[in-house]
């Protein structure tokens, strides 16, 4: 048995989720909304399973949807790629960041990584051979500074797995601290893989900034995408890779043999999905956004400290200013036996030293869900 | 870039059916029917995608498809599984047997495998840390022998990594050779991985004899199956995975981090088709071997040899007796080039030495899809 797995905990989401049902609790832990997803995408997945194909596509996927994918990246963010060189499709973006780190990574090789980070980072890096070094982001800000890159790259590092817009902090980084980052890169000559599932989950105006767009990272960056996240439908597990045509080549040979493809039914209706009016997305936005103005305002109403969150579907709540010694395991774990509520602590995120102040809560649900869930919050602080 | 991936080729299915797309020829190379699938399987499908949960199911698999999964293995093949603890659902059998390898190797172990090999296996176990020692079957018979076990396993072996029925020769192994590989596993303290995406594609009345079924091999073995083969809808990508609770504790921890989930709807049609009636599986197969029937005859009668095939979808003509120069991937180029049809040459399917006067045909073709192949191939003996 591989010893890097073998005392691994089950994934904290699942395990909250598991909590949630039993304790019959609102949950607004694992990310996922609670609203069904678009109607019309859906019905395309019905319509393409009865009448469509349903053997194996071509392993990069379908033509129509790496065509999409490379219009809407275009329209969306000023990417130009070549959807027959540059986009392969992937079960997920969760396969798609395991297939990138074991393409990419030759044993020994230095890997940056982020904390807090998304849990399954850290063992697939490990697997893959990795030797990780941690960036440490710090509450409230979670900034990426040149004091912590400079003291964490290195000559050796070879690979840099970044996350933006990031779980579980809702930051978005700015221009200033990509830049950084893209210039840590060129000079280690490291890869950039960017996990950037959350990209049209930003609100206030936001507009997404690719790793590929960065100064000097068109030819090393890989670019990860999820249908799943676009389309709030989760469940999906349609992702989507982007990088120059010399990277994708190590890419496509891990893909072929890891899940090799992903079915077409939903293929296809992503790639209807992908072509929606720019309307569609924009008032996703802004209806996610309400969701979290309206969780953030309520729970601020309850006096829980709420931290900014400019994208994802994730805020936080600082307890550190409620009580220095409240530990977020504990809390969450109460929250969701006493209270009926559901949350994600922090500290699972990190890999050592972790901060354990800080809690996540999911607000990408109805208004009746929220509201519930303020309600059974309304004496906890 | 990792080195084990950077020199690979594209798997031979792939480009083969690149080459039947470019030349228009009939596709008889990489595996899949010509046929859409059951239609109820795939309404039940759509109805799932429209009405059902889009969201993130239970990282195991939808509780209805572990059940249904248990049952029918119980059914079919006498197993007795414990759907909470036994039974895990991955995005096809490829995610299932990349996890397994990834969950089970520890660098340096030694991994018996079985050449001719399905093209994923070695990178695969390569990837993981594997050290690979490889069994040689022989044409025509393709027989497991003791003297080739014997000078294969080793104190070191730690996991093997099977297919039954298999994929290219189309041999169902008999009782004798399934348990004298039981005994040399257990004998070598190893694991034993099974790849039996083809255990219903079966024929002349055979039974499938599951891994899990082998004497001392309850506790010790991982079987893999296939709702894509199952069904004939190769781009469905739902696998399942079987082992006792040790084993599967590794085998969910990778799969969490490789794509943590599999499309619910998908999960929901699977489930239903899993209960149909024991003469929907029995007619599927009985439509299959005349298929495998139809096309042999004609073969023979265009003065190709051809070798038994139990089970699959592939059948394989032994170009030997015809022209002992003749190469397998020479004959498979101008095949396609010259004459229209694509098949897959079998050397494609070894590590080390190839067997090359073999050439695999799929055979799961409607009757008008394998004439006109033969029509084709009428000159070319
Ligand atoms: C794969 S379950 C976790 C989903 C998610 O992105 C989150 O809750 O952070
Ligand atoms: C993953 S494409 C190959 C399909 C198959 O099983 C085969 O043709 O052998």
């Amino acid at each position: 048995m591989n010893s890097i797995f073998a005392d691994l905990p089950t994934t904290v989401f699942e395990t909250m989720s598991r909590l949630a049902r039993e304790h019959q609790a609102v949950n607004l832990g694992q990310g996922f909304p609670d609203d069904p997803g678009p109607l019309d995408v859906r019905r395309k997945a019905a319509e393409a399973v009865v009448d469509g194909w349903n053997q194996y596509p071509p392993m990069m996927g379908t033509p129509e949807l790496r065509r999409a994918v490379a219009d809407h990246y275009r329209d969306w963010q000023g990417l130009d790629l070549d959807p027959d060189a540059e986009v392969m499709i992937t079960s997920g973006a969760t396969e798609a960041i395991a297939g990138a780190l074991l393409a990419l990574i030759e044993p020994g090789d230095e890997v940056v990584l982020f904390q807090p980070l998304y849990d399954a980072y850290l063992p697939l890096v490990k697997r893959a051979g990795g030797v990780p070094r941690l960036v440490r982001l710090v509450p409230p800000a979670w900034r990426l500074t040149e004091e912590a890159l400079a003291g964490t790259f290195s000559p050796r590092t070879r690979l840099v797995l970044f996350n933006n817009p990031h779980n579980p902090t809702g930051r978005v980084f700015d221009a200033g601290e990509l830049e950084l980052l893209a210039r840590f890169c060129e000079r280690s000559g490291a890869v950039l893989v960017s996990d950037e599932v959350w990209e049209h989950v930003i609100f206030d105006g936001a507009e997404h900034r690719s790793v590929l767009a960065l100064p000097g990272m068109r030819e090393r960056a890989v670019k990860i995408g999820s249908a799943g996240k676009i389309f709030g439908m989760t469940g999906w597990k349609v992702g989507f890779v982007c990088a120059a045509p010399g990277l994708m080549k190590a890419l496509s040979k891990v893909h072929q043999f890891l899940t090799f493809t992903t079915p077409p039914a939903l293929q296809q209706a992503v790639a209807y999905g992908l072509g929606k009016e720019r309307d569609w997305f924009l008032s996703t936005r802004a209806n996610l956004q309400r969701s979290r103005d309206r969780l953030a305002a309520g729970l601020t109403g309850l006096g829980l400290p709420v931290l900014p969150s400019a994208g994802t579907y994730f805020l936080n709540v600082d307890l550190a200013p409620l009580d220095p010694a409240l530990r977020d395991e504990a809390f969450c774990l109460s929250l969701v036996a006493r209270e009926g509520v559901a949350a994600i602590p922090v500290s699972a995120f990190y890999a050592e030293a972790p901060v354990q102040s800080v809690v996540r809560f999911c607000f990408a649900k109805t208004d009746a869900t929220l509201d519930r869930a303020l309600e059974r919050l309304s004496g906890v602080a």
